[in-house]
This record gives structure tokens, sequence and C-alpha cells, in this order.
């Protein structure tokens, strides 16, 4: 076992801080006051990681699940705000964040004030079929998680259990409209009606999601289907014959390669409108940024010019903000930033909102009922910590938070000439390593030392820190990063 | 608004109670002590349903969701036990039980104590994603919530969030082992691993789940191929194509026809071999009940059949226990009643146990990680629920009740003539009307009448009590349908 330590900042660190806080208080207007008082004041390791107790719970566990994506053994009990414990007492500065999915911090006061909220305990314990009886407080559910952040001119909202969930009910109602706006004011045939019985079109009609190499949405057969990210995660399943755009390769810092980047993104767009010719699309699918395929980039004007494009072919715009949603990017959805004419036809949503589902138009819910519906239709459980999340947003000025320290990351990851590609849009910010051998490397290294960090793509490093990671949690990460690299 | 009224249980109810209920206590060797002592003694309606609370907060909602697919609004917090109250005060006796899904009744205490055990607020306010570092007690939820009602023989769990989720995750793991089979020691190829990022064979194969007629497992985009109970859920929507073999069309009861049982039985097995002389066919999905699709029953001698079919092909077999799990047929799992000689190859789960997810066994485990994998990888919460209803069936000996009640209803219900084809597995019971407008109206007219039941297949009215339903419930009920009828 490792002899305890604990990580302090270094003299080096504390220069840059120092130098860079007082212009970056200007801009964000407050200080660097913790929002986690009694967070530890760094990592401190006491074995390596795994360590014997998580190995040994690993291997109880292993006896009825796999184990082997498995890191270590939480010890959530004792973690708080941005730090992670572990079975063995390592505290861990966490900036994987569940796969990024961990919102306002661990053990926040505000998710464990509801479990003492009477409407909270009854949600747990009544699990409502929402598409049948609902509890009274949910319209109060809809409106304060979800429709108080819906993107601009985004009315309606449709919830689901998990992100693939939320693609696929995405596309199945791109489908449907699709499909109704052909059959006009008819109704169904009953050639359509007794083909789908038998999964042959016409009632199976050959229609397609278009989406883009490198691109992640799922991993169910729908949401599968338009994945591209990795070979592994799509041999051997069954697949629909979607086409895939090539996603363009932007090179970084982007404003140092506007020509390319833009000959780039055009062919990408030209590339779009070929496959549009030759397949039955209803809807294009994107992520703002790439994440699971390896934090691919693209301009504002390159996402203007693709929602144009499916304007121009009566196809609907789907973003999905899995990932890069509830405020990762420094704004609560990261299509904010392209300065959309109208809003996305619909844009889904998962992870760090804990509840999943997606926005969408009224002018898009099906004809008939029943054809967007399952039992649960989402957890009312997990909308209201969503509506926590949206409080505690608003009042701790959580994205002012991200917006500054995402600036202060970025500019110091940009000065570190041992990094490659770096890139980012708020705190949402990634960097190559040489080769996927040393990146799996400098993981290991970085969490040996007290930092939890995840990768992505080939040889990516991904930093998905939670809303509530301050500066001074940036200082001990670049600091680590030192010290790993 | 209708004067208020409450139902009293009338005097023929009462007789039939008394006459039955000695001989049941004797097989059960209990009495008939409410397990909710202070829910209503019967159904309490002020308005007719929906009242006008309902209509307003749905008119509310509706800006937002589709609410034409709900019955009413609930008030969980003034639920008890077997009893729904809704936001206008009517107390109703629920035997549908949002969509079959409310396992132990409502406001369980054993569900209300939850709320205040520290561990359960540690999952609530930590969510993992259990595939990276799951929390130190993950294991003894694993076990003290699926693994201590496994069905025998089955080693391994895999959870996820929904039953759609469940389902498609056991058709990628039966697409995985059929592949790997064929593989045998050879890693994938260049081909395989190239041609599936465009989802073009041979790394995304025409493989096949086989499915029946009628069947129901899911929404989403493999699930909705799997399944063929409506078209309306299938319709406008891409589809795999795979097989469907009719599901036996039973005549009930079934011990007054079993010669044209038995020929309708072995007619359907005879086309399964057929199909999957077209087909490749990985896996084959079969529910013990068809649910959505009509309440449809098969043999044992059927489902034996079709065990040994699977072994005969090499083709997996999967049990979708989503409807039928969870002690509602009197067994945890209604594939018990098969007496199987050896194990399904995967049973999937969701519903009333809370948690989503399917056992299997160590050999179907993909050789690779991260192949059966997602953020979340299904929820601690939802996990440390289905122990306590693990608990609570064996603490009340709710399979026992299940039993008896279900006996007494199948009893009383055979005897009226008004009902068609009655039939059931312990208390998951099912009748048909004459029409489906008979039926829509009859469902209407319980509800009016302070019993919410729901419908399935085109006339049929199935039964979904919880397992704490009672014989004095039953009572209610068998008075109530007199009333409506």
């Amino acid at each position: 076992m490792l002899a305890a330590r604990r990580l302090l900042i270094s003299s080096a660190t504390k220069k840059r801080y120092y130098a860079t806080a007082q212009a970056l208080e200007e801009t964000t207007g407050g200080g660097d006051a913790p929002f986690f008082p009694s967070e530890p004041s760094g990592p401190f390791m006491k074995t390596t990681v795994p360590g014997p107790e998580s190995k040994r719970i690993m291997k109880q566990l292993d006896n009825y699940q796999d184990t082997r994506s498995i890191f270590f053994i939480a010890d959530f009990e004792k973690s708080i705000g941005n730090y992670i414990m572990d079975a063995d007492g390592n505290a861990m500065l966490d900036v994987f964040a569940q796969i990024a999915s961990i919102p306002i911090g661990y053990n926040n006061p505000a998710f464990l004030n509801l479990a003492k909220d009477p409407a909270f305990q009854t949600a747990l314990a009544n699990r409502a079929a929402l598409g049948v009886s609902p509890n009274k407080d949910w319209v109060d559910s809809v409106e304060k998680a979800f429709m108080r952040v819906a993107p601009v001119g985004m009315s309606n909202v449709f919830t689901v259990m998990c992100g693939s969930c939320a693609n696929e009910n995405a596309f199945k109602t791109a489908f449907m409209y699709k499909a109704a706006k052909r059959r006009g004011d008819k109704d169904f045939s009953l050639n359509e009606l007794q083909s789908c019985m038998n999964n042959q079109a016409p009632g199976s009609p050959d229609m397609s999601i278009l989406s883009f190499s490198r691109g992640f949405h799922g991993r169910l057969f729908g949401s599968l289907a338009a994945t591209a990210s990795k070979a592994i995660h799509k041999v051997d399943i069954p697949a629909f014959n979607w086409p895939k755009a090539p996603f363009p390769e932007l090179r970084y810092p982007q404003h140092l390669h506007q020509d390319y980047n833009q000959q780039m993104e055009q062919q990408s767009l030209h590339e779009v409108e070929q496959l549009l010719n030759k397949h039955d699309v209803a809807a294009i699918v994107v992520e703002p940024i790439q994440s699971e395929g390896g934090d691919n980039h693209a301009s504002p004007h390159f996402f203007r010019q693709l929602q144009a494009i499916c304007k121009k072919n009566d196809i609907l715009f789907i973003v999905d903000e899995v990932q890069t949603g509830v405020g990762a990017t420094g704004t609560f959805w990261a299509h904010e930033a392209w300065d959309l004419p109208t809003s996305p036809d619909m844009v889904t949503f998962s992870k760090k909102f804990q509840a999943a589902g997606f926005y969408l138009n009224q002018r898009l819910r099906p004809t008939q009922p029943y054809r967007l519906y399952n039992t649960w239709m989402g957890d009312p459980v997990r909308a209201m910590q969503a509506a926590a999340i949206v409080n505690e947003i608003h009042d701790k000025q959580l994205l002012d938070n991200v917006k500054s320290v995402g600036n202060y990351l970025q500019h110091h990851l940009n000065d570190n000439r041992k990094l490659e590609s770096v890139r980012g849009q708020g705190a949402f910010i990634a960097f190559d390593l040489e080769s996927p051998k040393k990146r799996d490397q400098f993981l290991t290294d970085m969490r040996q030392l007290g930092v939890n960090v995840g990768g992505c793509g080939d040889k990516t490093v991904r930093l998905r820190p939670m809303l509530t990671f301050q500066k001074h949690h940036a200082d001990i990460l670049l600091d680590t990063m030192e010290r790993a690299l």
C-alpha cells in the first residue's frame, strides 16, 4: 500500500492561479468561494487504484456481473462535491463524473434535502405510469424541470428512461411525422397496417436517420445504427441501412486553421446533400460536440448550414445533447452557441439532467395517441431532481462558473506543449496525446495521483468536470497533469 | 358532480365470500387479515372519472405533453394499498396498477421506510455509472434484489433502465454469442470491423430474433421489430426483417379443448421450425402469457417443446417476463410453471420489479468488455426497492396470497356466463367481452363505479391486481362487475 500523501498545490500552480484570478473575477463578477466548504483541500491517496478493498468487492461482484470496465468501487456516502471517495479511503478529484452524468457535485445539499420532501417520498414510493395516471404534481415538475430551461421556441417535452431511449423516441417521432406528411389527410391503408405486422414495407418503410461518422447516439438497435464512434460497439449487431456523412475533421485551435476547417465542413455538408439524394431520410441527428467519438467540434456556421439543408429538404433536425446539455459548455444547451435562426426540431437529453427525454414542438405530436408511449414514460423522481438541478444552476450562477473556469482551463491547456489539439466549449474540454497507449497510461497515472479522468476517441482525454468545478480544482488538475505527463 | 357514494358489498357478494372463505383458508393456512388496515373499506366516488380537477390539470399538462392516453390524475400521497385516490378525491380499487407495475401496494411502509435509510439517500443523491464505479453496497443490492430470486440455474444479471432496454440488451447478447460461436477462436476480421461502421454485412449481420404473432416486447427499434401486438405501435417505423411465428390461438378453458389446443400448439411449433430454415435466428423470445397482445396462454408442454427446438438448433431461448414476472402468476417467475429441464438462456424483467434487466449465464458474457454497457447500467435506487419487494413478498407470503385470491377469482369468473374465454395463471387473469366497443364501455363503466381496470388485445379485459390484492378486494371487483355488465 502506498503511503498516504496529500497533494498540495505547487508554487507554479499558485502563481498561475493568482495571475489570472483577478482578470477572471472582473468578467464573472465573483470570487472563488468554494461551493462545498467541507471538500478536501486536495486529493488524498492511501492505496493504488483500484485498492485492495475495491478489488475484493469487484471479485465478489464478478460472480454476477462483468466487472472488466470498473475503475474502482466508490464510497458515495463519503464523497463530497467534486471529490469521489473510493472503498479504500482514497479521495480523488473527479473530472469524469460518472461518465459526465453528475451535475452539481456529490451529496449536494439540494439533492439531500429533496429526500426529506414529502412530495419526493410520495413519488419514490409510488411509481407512476405517466401516460395513464400521473400524480397531481407532475405538471409542476414538467414546468420546473423541463420547460423552465426549454430551448427557445420548443414547447413540448417527452420523457423516457435513458439517453438511448430519448434518441430512439425522437427518431420514431421523425418517422411518424414524415409518413403522416406524405399520407396527408388519408388514414393508414390496410396494406400498411397488415405489412407492418410482418416488419415489411409499406407499413415498415425503408426510411433512414442520417448521422455522422464518429457520432455516438446510444447502444440500442435504432440508436446504435446511428452510432459510428467505435466498431466494438457495433460489430455483430444487426443494423439498419442508415447512412453516415463524414463529420468534419477539424484542426485545432480552430482560429489558426480557418480555411482548412471551412473546407472540411463544406465537404461534409456536400456529402450530406449527396446522401439525401440516395436515401429516404426522415431526420438528421448530430451532437454539438461528438463526445464518445473523440470530442470533435464543428463551427456554429456548420450547424446553421446543416439546419438550412434540413429545412430545404423537409427533414427534421435533431440535436443530441445527451452529453453536452445541462450547462457543461457554459450555456444550458450547447447549441445555444450556434445562433440558429429557429430552434432545432428536437433536442434530446439525459445524463447530467438525471431525467432523460427530448424537447419537441406540438406540430410533431403524432395524430393518433399511444404511438409515443410506454409504461413509465420517464421517472417523476428524476424529474424532481432535474428541477433541483435547474434551481441550483440558477441560484449558484453555475453557468458563469463554468464559463470562467472553462476559460481558465482552456487558456492554460493551450499553453501546454505536451498536449495536442486542445479544444473546448466552456468546461467541456479535450486534448490528444501522442498515441492510444500513452493516453491510457496517462489516465491510469492520473488516477494514481488522485485525479479521476476519462478518455474518448482513440487518443483523446476528455475533461468532464461537474458544474461546481472551480478554479482551485482546475489548479489541482493542471498541477497533477504536469506531474503525470 | 355526482353525489358522493360509498359502494358497499352487496349481500350476494357477501354470501359468495363466506361460502368459499373456509375452503380457501384450509389451503392457504391463513385468514384474510388485511395487509393495509387503513385502506378504505370500498371505493368512494365523488365525481365522474376524470373529474373536474383531473381535467383542469390535464388541460394544463396538455400544453407540454400529449394527454390523450391519461385516465385521470392521481393523488398518490392519499393512495393506499390497493386503492388509488385521484385529484378529485375519488378512491378507486386499482386492478390496473400503473399498467401492471405496482408490486406491493401504494405507500407500502416497506417503501416509505426505505426513504429514511441513509444508504438509500446516498444512492439517490449520487447516481452511479455502475460499469465504472458502483458504490460499495451495489453488490449487496445485486444479491438481495436479483440473485435471491434468480431463476434456478441462472447466475448473472445485467441491469438497465426499462423493459424495452432489457429485451434489446438480451437480443444483443444473443447476437454476440452466436457470432462469437461461429467465429471460434478467431478475432474480428478487418472487414467486419470496417463494414459495421457503415451498418453493412458482414460486421452488421443479417441475423434475426424470432418472436410470435401478438407478442409484445417493447417499443424501441429492436424490441418493436419483435413486437406484433397492434399495428398502431409499428406502422411508419422502420423494422428489421425478423420473422414471426403464429402464437397458438387456444380455446378456453384449456381443459375443455385439449385436442384442439394441442393441434394449435403443434402447428405453431411446426411453423417455428420452418422459419428457422429460412432465417438466421440467434434467439427466440416469448412471453409466458402474451399480455399486451390479449392475454394469450399456451401450455407448459408448448414451452418445453419450444426450448427443445432452441437447443436442437443452437438458438438461445429468451423468456420475456416484463409483465408476468415478480409474483403475479403465483410463482415469482411465470415460467416456473413450465417445469423446464434446464433454465431459459435469458429471462428479462421490469415493471413490478421497479428495476429492469435480464438474467443470463456466465457463458453468455461477451468475450470483450464494453459491449454490454451504457452510462447508468441500471439504477441503484430501484434495485434497493427491488430488494424491499423481495423481502415483502417473503415476509407477507404474498405468493400464497396471489395463488389463493387467483383461484378464488378464476372460480367465480368462470361461473359468469356474460364473460368469454376466462383464462388465468394465479391472479394474472383475463376474459373477453363481445366486442371491442363493449369492452371499452365496460372499462369506462367500471371506473365510474370505482374500480380501475385495463384492457389488452381487441376485446379483452386484463386483471392486474397488485400482490397485496386480497379476497375482500376480489369480492368488490366481482360485485362491481355484476353491476357494470
